[in-house]
C-alpha cells in the first residue's frame, strides 16, 4: 500500500520511522524527531517539518548528518556504507559508470574538498528536475563549490541534503510534481532561443525584438493557444504576449498577471518567465476541467523589462499603464538601430501603442510570480515568499577629493586621505542600513583612480545604492548617510561631491491581495514568509494604476540571479502553480 | 645706519618696532610681540621668533593678518591701503602694468577666491628666489590654489605671509642669501637639461645615461672643477660625478657626501641634486679661502637612484658599497636597450665597476642633504630638519574575496561584502599606524574590479605600505595589521589573500653624526626639528658600510615632490649650505 500523508499522520512511532526510513542518509534521528510535529497538512508540510528538525539540531548533529553521506563516486571503502537510495541516485547521474580518468578526477576533487571543508562533497545529483545531472554539470558544480567560503558551503551541503530528502519523499509518497515539471520544461524549451552569438557561447540572452525574442513570444503564444486553452491570444503593439481566459461572463472584471520574457545578457531562465509560465500552467488546469470563474484571467508576457537593448526599461508594462514615452522610440541600440526601426522590422504598429492602456476599472488587480533573485528563501529553506513591498531605491555617484601625498613622508596626522574617508563612509552606509529591517545600502563601486602603492590617495570614487520597502525609510537612510559622509569629510579635511542619479518610489503590495497570497501559501502547508523585493518588477509599474501583490519562488545556488546559475526546482515550481491556483480558487469563492 | 640683529637685540621697544615696522602688513602686533623674544642669535632666529608669534596668535588674529593684505593687482579701492613694500613687490612681478584683459582675469580670480575662502589671495610674488614671479606663474598659482581645501589654503596664505616678511627682513637687514642663491641658480641651470620629448613639454625628466643625463654630469663636473676648486673631478664607471677636496694631508680620511642627479619623470629640480649642490657651495667657500681641513671632502653626484629607466634602483650608491649586481647589466629599458649597451654608448667601462667600491676605513661617514619631499617642515614653518632614520618599509598586495550578490535583494545580515571588509581594513591600518609616532601605513590602491552600482562587491583589491624608523616598529605594525585583517575577514565570512612584495630595512642615522647636524642647525638659530625620512635615499645604501646622517631642507608648496611644483627658497638653501659648512667647521675643530 502506498504511503500517504494521511497514513503517516495516523501511524505510531515505529510505523512512522519505518515508513520514512532512509529519507535522511544514515540519520534516523531526523525522522524520529519529526514524529512529534504531526499532523502534517500536506507533503510540503512534512518536508518542512523535517527541515526544521535539521535546522534545530546542534551544529555537531548537522555535521554528523553531512558526514553520514558517501563521497561522490567514492572508492570501494565506501561501498559498504552506500544506501540503496544513494546508489540509485549516483547511478542515475552516470557516476557508477565512470572512466578511470573521471574517477581519478573525482578522487582529486573529493580530496581537495575534504581538505578544505572537512566533510564530503554533497550534491543532489538528481538535480532541480529530478532526472539526474550530467557528469559535466556535476564536475562544474564540484569545482565551483570548492571555491565557496566554509560556512556557506556547509549550508549548501545541508540544502542539498534537504533536496535529496525531498526527492526520496516524493518517491516514497508516490508524488510527482507534474505542474512544476511542466513549468520547468517550458522554461527549458524557451531557453533554447538566445540572441545571435550568445546562444553559441552557451549563454542565455534575449533582448528586445531580436530574432530570439520574437521566437520566444511566438512559442509562448502557441503554448497559450494550443496547450493551455486561453480564449484569446495575441501579440500587441510593443511585443507583449497577451492571453485571456474569460470568466463565466465575458464582461466580468479580469485578474491581470504576468511578467517579462526578455532577459539580461548571460542571464537565467526564470527571471521574468516564471511569472508567465506559472499562470499558464494554472489556467491549463482550469481549461482542462472546463471551469469558468466569476472573473477573467489575463496573462501578459511583457516584452521588455530589463533595459538591455535600449536605455529605457519596463517598456512592456509601461504600455499597459499608458506611460509609454514616445521619445523612447528614437533611442538607438549599440548598432544604431532605433527602437522605432526595430519595431517596424518586427511588424509592430507604433501608432497602436496608446491603445494598449488598460482601464483599471476592468481589472481586479495585478499579481506577479517571480523568482526571488536573492538568498532569503533559500537560507530559510522555504520554497515560497510573500512580497510585502517592492523597495524604493535611490542611487548616487560620489567622489571624495583629498590631497595626494607621499606615503612615506606624510605623517599620519598630516594626511587628507580620500580612500580612508571613503572607507569610513562605506562602513557608515553598512551600519546605518543595518539598523532598520528591510533597508539595504550598498557601495558597489569603489576605486582610487590611478592609485599608487606609495601615494596617499588624493581621490576616491564610489557609488551608493539605498533601498527600502517604504520611501520614507529609504529617504531617512539617505539623509543620514549623506549627513554622515559630509561630517566624515569635514573632519578629515577632504571634499565630498555626490550626485543623485536615480530615484524610484517604493510600491507596497496591496494588503488585501497580499493576504490572499498568504492564505494560498498557508493552505499548501508552507510557512508564510514575508519579505520585501529588493529588485524592481513589472508590478512596480502596474502599481501606478491598480492594486498589486507578488509571490516569490526560492532560487537555488544561494539565490543567484542575472547569471546562468539561476535555478529553481520542479517541486518549488509545483508549489508556485498550486499557490496561484489556490489564490484563484479562493477568489472565485469570495466573488460568488 | 644699517639695521643689524645686534642693534635689534640692544634696541628699546619703540626702536625695535620702528626698525621692523611693515614686516608684517598692517599688523604691528607681530613685531611688538616679537620684542619679548630677544635676544636673537641670528637673523634666522629673528625670523623664527616672528613666525612663532603668528603661530601662537588666535585664529581671529591670524585671519586679520591675512585680511590686512591687499588683493593682488586690486582696484583703486585698495590703493589707499597699499604699503610701499607691497606696491614694490607687486610692481616687481609686473602686476602694476597689467593689460585690461589681465586685470579682468585677476579681478575674476580675486572674486572667486574671496567667495571660496573669505580672504584675499596672498602670494609672495617675489617668489622663492626673491626676483619676482612671472605673470604666467602667478596666474597658474592662483588657479591651482583656488582648488585647495580651505584649512590648507589658510595655512598656505600664512606661509606666503612669512615668506613676504622674510624677504622684507632680508632687505631691512641688508642680508643677501648669496650661498643659497648660488645653489638655487645652479639647480635652475641643471633643469634646462631634460630627456628628449620631456623638455619640449616643459617637464623635467633625466633618466640614467640619456643625453640630458650626460649633460648634467658634464655640467656638474665643470662647475666642481672650474668654480668650486675641487682637487680631483671625474666621472666614474657607472656615471657618478666624483669630486675630491683634499685635506691638509692627502691621506687623511674623507667625509663622503652627495646625492643623486637623475630625476623621476616630470619631477622636481631639487630631489637629489640639492645634496650635490650644497656641498659644492660649501667647498667653494673653503677653496676660495684657501682652507684645508684635517679630512678630505668627497662629493658624489650619484648617477642613478630613482629606478626610472631600468628596474634596478640605487645604481650609483650600490657601486660605492660593492653591491652593484652584474645581472642588472642585462636589464633592458622600454626601447630594448640593455644597461650594458647604454653604458657602452656613454663610454663607461663596465669592467671597472668593481673597483668603485670604497674602503670604509678611509671614510669618516656619509652625510646627505636632501629636500624633505613631505609636509612636515613646511607645516612647522622650520627650514631645516634632522633625519633620525631612513624608514624601513614593507609592501603588500592584497585581495579580499567575498560573495557578489544583488544589492537590492541581499539583506544586510546576509552579505559577504569584500569592499566593506576592505574599508574596515583601511581604517585599521590608519588607526594602528597613528598609534606609534613615526610609523606610517597607507592603502594607496583600492578597487572593486568590475564593480556595479547594484551589486554587493564580491572582490576588492588593495595595496598596503607600512614604514617606520625602526624595523621592529614596522614589523610590529605589519603583524598587527595583518592579524586584524584576518580577524575582520573571518568575522565577515570573506577570504583574505595578501602577499609581501617589498621589504627594506630601516637605516637609523648614526647618533654622533646626527648630533653634529643638530649642533650645526642650532648654531644657525634654527629650531632643531627631528623627523624620520619616509622615502629611501642614497644614504640608505651607504648605511650598509659606514655611519650616515641626513639633513632635510623644507619644500615649498606643501612639501610636494616628484612633481614640477617641488620648490625651495634661496633663504632655505642658504641655511642648508651654512649648516653643512658649520658641521664641517665643527668637525675640523674636533679632529685638530
Amino acid at each position: 500500500m502506498a504511503l500517504t500523508v494521511d497514513l503517516l499522520n495516523r501511524a505510531d512511532e515505529a510505523q512512522f520511522s519505518e515508513g520514512l526510513r532512509g529519507t535522511y542518509e544514515h540519520s534516523p534521528w531526523v525522522v524520529e524527531r519529526t514524529y512529534a510535529a504531526r499532523p502534517f497538512v500536506t507533503l510540503a508540510a512534512l518536508k518542512r517539518a523535517m527541515v526544521e528538525v535539521v535546522r534545530n539540531a546542534t551544529a555537531d548533529e548537522q555535521l554528523a548528518l553531512i558526514r553520514a553521506h558517501p563521497q561522490l563516486a567514492g572508492r570501494a571503502m565506501q561501498a559498504a556504507t552506500l544506501t540503496r537510495e544513494s546508489t540509485d541516485e549516483q547511478s542515475r547521474a552516470g557516476l557508477t559508470q565512470c572512466t578511470p580518468d573521471e574517477l581519478a578526477r573525482i578522487a582529486r576533487l573529493n580530496a581537495d574538498y575534504d581538505a578544505r571543508f572537512g566533510f564530503p562533497f554533497i550534491l543532489a545529483v538528481r538535480g532541480p528536475r529530478g532526472l539526474g545531472l550530467s557528469k559535466a554539470e556535476i564536475f562544474a558544480t564540484f569545482a565551483r563549490r570548492l571555491g565557496h567560503l566554509p560556512h556557506f558551503e556547509r549550508a549548501e551541503a545541508l540544502r542539498n541534503i534537504h533536496r535529496i530528502a525531498e526527492i526520496r519523499l516524493d518517491e516514497k509518497l508516490a508524488f510527482s510534481p507534474v505542474l512544476g515539471d511542466r513549468v520547468w520544461d517550458w522554461a527549458e524549451q524557451l531557453a533554447r532561443h538566445s540572441d545571435d552569438g550568445y546562444g553559441e557561447r552557451g549563454e542565455l540572452t534575449v533582448t528586445y525584438l531580436t530574432n530570439a525574442h520574437r521566437a520566444v513570444a511566438g512559442q509562448l503564444a502557441a503554448w497559450m493557444r494550443d496547450e493551455c486553452g486561453f480564449d484569446e491570444v495575441s501579440i500587441d503593439a510593443v511585443g507583449n504576449v497577451v492571453a485571456v481566459y474569460h470568466g463565466g461572463d465575458r464582461d466580468v472584471p479580469r485578474l491581470l498577471t504576468g511578467s517579462h520574457y526578455d532577459t539580461v545578457r548571460n542571464g537565467g531562465k526564470y527571471d521574468g518567465r516564471l511569472g508567465v509560465l506559472v499562470p499558464m500552467a494554472a489556467v491549463r488546469e482550469l481549461a482542462r476541467a472546463g471551469r469558468r470563474l466569476p472573473f477573467g484571467i489575463e496573462v501578459v508576457g511583457f516584452a521588455e523589462e530589463e533595459g538591455q537593448r535600449y536605455r529605457a526599461t519596463f517598456l512592456g508594462s509601461s504600455a499597459l499603464t499608458g506611460r509609454f514615452d514616445g521619445r523612447w522610440l528614437d533611442q538607438a541600440d549599440a548598432n544604431g538601430i532605433t527602437m522605432r526601426d526595430a519595431m517596424a522590422r518586427a511588424q509592430l504598429r507604433v501608432d497602436d501603442i496608446a491603445q494598449l492602456r488598460r482601464d483599471p476599472a476592468r481589472y481586479l488587480a495585478f499579481i506577479e510570480v517571480h523568482i526571488e533573485q536573492g538568498p532569503v528563501l533559500t537560507e530559510a529553506d522555504i520554497p515560497l515568499g510573500i512580497v510585502t513591498s517592492i523597495n524604493g531605491s535611490l542611487r548616487y555617484a560620489g567622489e571624495i577629493v583629498g590631497m595626494a601625498s607621499h606615503a612615506g613622508t606624510t605623517p599620519m596626522n598630516g594626511r587628507h586621505d580620500a580612500a580612508a574617508a571613503a572607507a569610513e563612509a562605506v562602513l557608515h552606509v553598512e551600519k546605518r542600513a543595518s539598523q532598520v529591517p528591510g533597508v539595504v545600502g550598498t557601495v558597489g563601486m569603489l576605486d582610487v583612480p590611478n592609485g599608487s602603492i606609495n601615494v596617499v590617495p588624493g581621490r576616491c570614487r564610489f557609488s551608493l545604492d539605498i533601498r527600502a520597502p517604504e520611501d520614507r525609510a529609504r529617504d531617512a537612510c539617505a539623509v543620514d548617510v549623506l549627513d554622515a559622509m559630509q561630517r566624515i569629510c569635514a573632519r578629515r579635511g577632504v571634499h565630498l561631491s555626490i550626485q543623485e542619479t536615480m530615484r524610484a518610489s517604493a510600491a507596497p503590495c496591496d494588503d488585501a491581495w497580499r493576504a490572499r497570497w498568504e492564505r494560498a501559501v498557508a493552505a499548501l502547508g508552507v510557512p508564510v514568509h514575508r519579505l520585501p523585493s529588493g529588485a524592481g518588477h513589472d508590478a512596480m509599474k502596474l502599481h501606478e494604476v491598480m492594486p498589486q501583490a507578488m509571490l516569490f519562488v526560492r532560487g537555488q545556488n544561494g539565490g543567484i540571479s542575472h547569471n546562468p546559475l539561476e535555478s529553481i526546482t520542479n517541486d518549488d515550481a509545483d508549489l508556485a502553480v498550486r499557490a496561484f491556483a489556490g489564490l484563484v480558487d479562493a477568489l472565485a469563492a469570495e466573488r460568488r
